[in-house]
């Protein structure tokens, strides 16, 4: 298959290293040092056993003038999306699948913009990577990745799943996928964006009780709206679970917390905010998670004040 | 009159060294240190005009023996009120009027627990103090004490008002008095919370479009429990006054931002708690003054997280 990968960080590095051993895989990056590197030095994969491979995709900074690929997957910072389809618009033919495997929720939406709804692709993994440098992935934990789509039968992407999996990235197909990427998020837009505004670790969300008081009342929105797009979530079961990620790893500092103490902005609206969002399509009020969306974009730009 | 105030910090200095002019007052402080300074010194107002005056009301610890009062004045920070009341008890007599003008709304309910209604005396001052230094007031704004009653008609505290005026605190009585402190709450609750939860000073608050959308529901939650306690504010003009403020004063820094700022308990219960616990009452929500309750709470003692 043919495959472009727009955006070479962490993430978008260790899928389309790993997808070129068996596709003609491009990466695109807007950023002329990175591309450059990965055409002389190629794309480094760091694994957590310690052992390294590198890769050699193509490398540009523009799909100008390129074939339409077969598949495209997004994978960069949300905030940045829309630019970057606007840009490589040229490669998307009417058989052309777009992928997003993106963290947050409703990415289809912007997708939709682009392609025709059969041919969005939307997902979850459970790979993680991070990047120091550029062009170097260091692979973190490994999972399935579960691919589906937003009209239709998922089984149309077994092809897609299976050159994933031979490529050393175990997927499958589910019809099931927008509860399985909604599932991720209740840590994300409950403790996690705490971890923001309290400029605190996971830990103090449960061992503050006022803390505490304001997560569960994010889970509870998050739990209502998800039950009025018909995915059903029981309530305790996901209290207790984000209370297990916070209690396991307590020193624990989430990349929004990062983003707010270094005065960056943060995806909260494609996390939090898409609960936000689907509430009020839904009519299911989310005032906490209003708040809270606000709080951490007012903390963002705090050191621009004068 | 017999007057006793509890808790002589800036605000009960002030009143009581005043109110001493034509009255036998009391002054009681659980800082031995304060009531001996007061006891040796006298108590010290200095007038913004760069003028002093020395008073010399009584001073004590305990009120344990003393015949009742006419009228007790509680001046403290209200996390104590309750357990000074419980210790003054011996003082409350059948006719003794008991006084509050402290910060935030609903602390007839706690002066309940002690005297008969008719004898609760709730109200507002626009007068303003600070104190650095033991037994020693530093009187900033001045203005009219309003003062009314729980039940009843107001006329009846005409006396009070009359030797708080006589003494140089001017004073009127209201039948419209819980309004008028309701009147005063609006910025307290909306934009100087947020100057605790943001660690920004208040021209921040309408400055960034996000904090001010949280203001701004701060306001219009606040309108609304009012409401439904039969008070009408006008919510546009209610945030017409606090712009104002913030941007008559943009640097001005609160004395709930100080708290949290220095891991102190702050007064964020009797300010904008009692706008969420009227709103329970009349089943008003209030999913923002509970979040930003919640985060003021959670903030005042991450310095004690290990």
């Amino acid at each position: 298959m043919k495959i472009t990968v727009l955006g070479s960080g962490a993430m978008g590095g260790l899928f389309g290293a790993y997808l070129s051993r068996e596709n003609e895989v491009t990466m695109v990056d807007r950023s002329e040092e990175k591309v450059s590197k990965m055409k002389t030095e190629g794309l480094v994969v760091n694994e957590p056993d310690g052992s390294s491979n590198v890769f050699h995709p193509n490398a540009v900074t523009s799909t100008e003038g390129m074939e339409p690929a077969d598949l495209i997957i997004i994978f960069m910072n949300s905030r940045f999306s829309e630019a970057a389809l606007n840009s490589n618009k040229g490669i998307m033919g009417p058989n052309t699948y777009l992928m997003t495997l993106q963290n947050g929720s409703g990415h289809e939406e912007l997708l939709g913009k682009f392609v025709p709804q059969e041919n969005i692709i939307i997902g979850t993994t459970q790979h993680n990577a991070n990047s120091q440098i550029p062009a170097v992935s260091n692979h973190g934990g490994s999972g399935v990745t579960h691919l589906g789509v937003v009209t239709g039968s998922a089984s149309r992407l077994q092809h897609i799943a299976d050159t994933f999996t031979a490529c050393g990235l175990e997927a499958d197909v589910s019809d099931d996928v927008q509860k399985m990427i909604w599932n991720k998020m209740f840590t994300n837009v409950s403790a996690s964006a705490l971890t923001a505004v309290l400029q605190m670790p996971l830990g103090y969300i449960t061992a503050n009780e006022n803390a505490w008081a304001v997560c569960q009342k994010l889970i509870r929105e998050a739990v209502d709206v998800a039950a009025a797009m018909g995915m059903e979530f029981d309530y305790d079961q996901k209290v207790a679970e984000v209370k297990a990620v916070c209690d396991n790893g307590p020193k624990g500092l989430t990349s929004i917390y990062t983003d707010v103490k270094n005065g960056r902005r943060s995806e909260v609206d494609t996390i939090s905010g898409s609960i936000a969002r689907a509430g009020k399509k839904k009519g299911v009020p989310t005032p906490t998670h209003d708040c809270i969306i606000n709080l951490i974009h007012a903390m963002e730009v705090k050191g621009e004040y004068k």
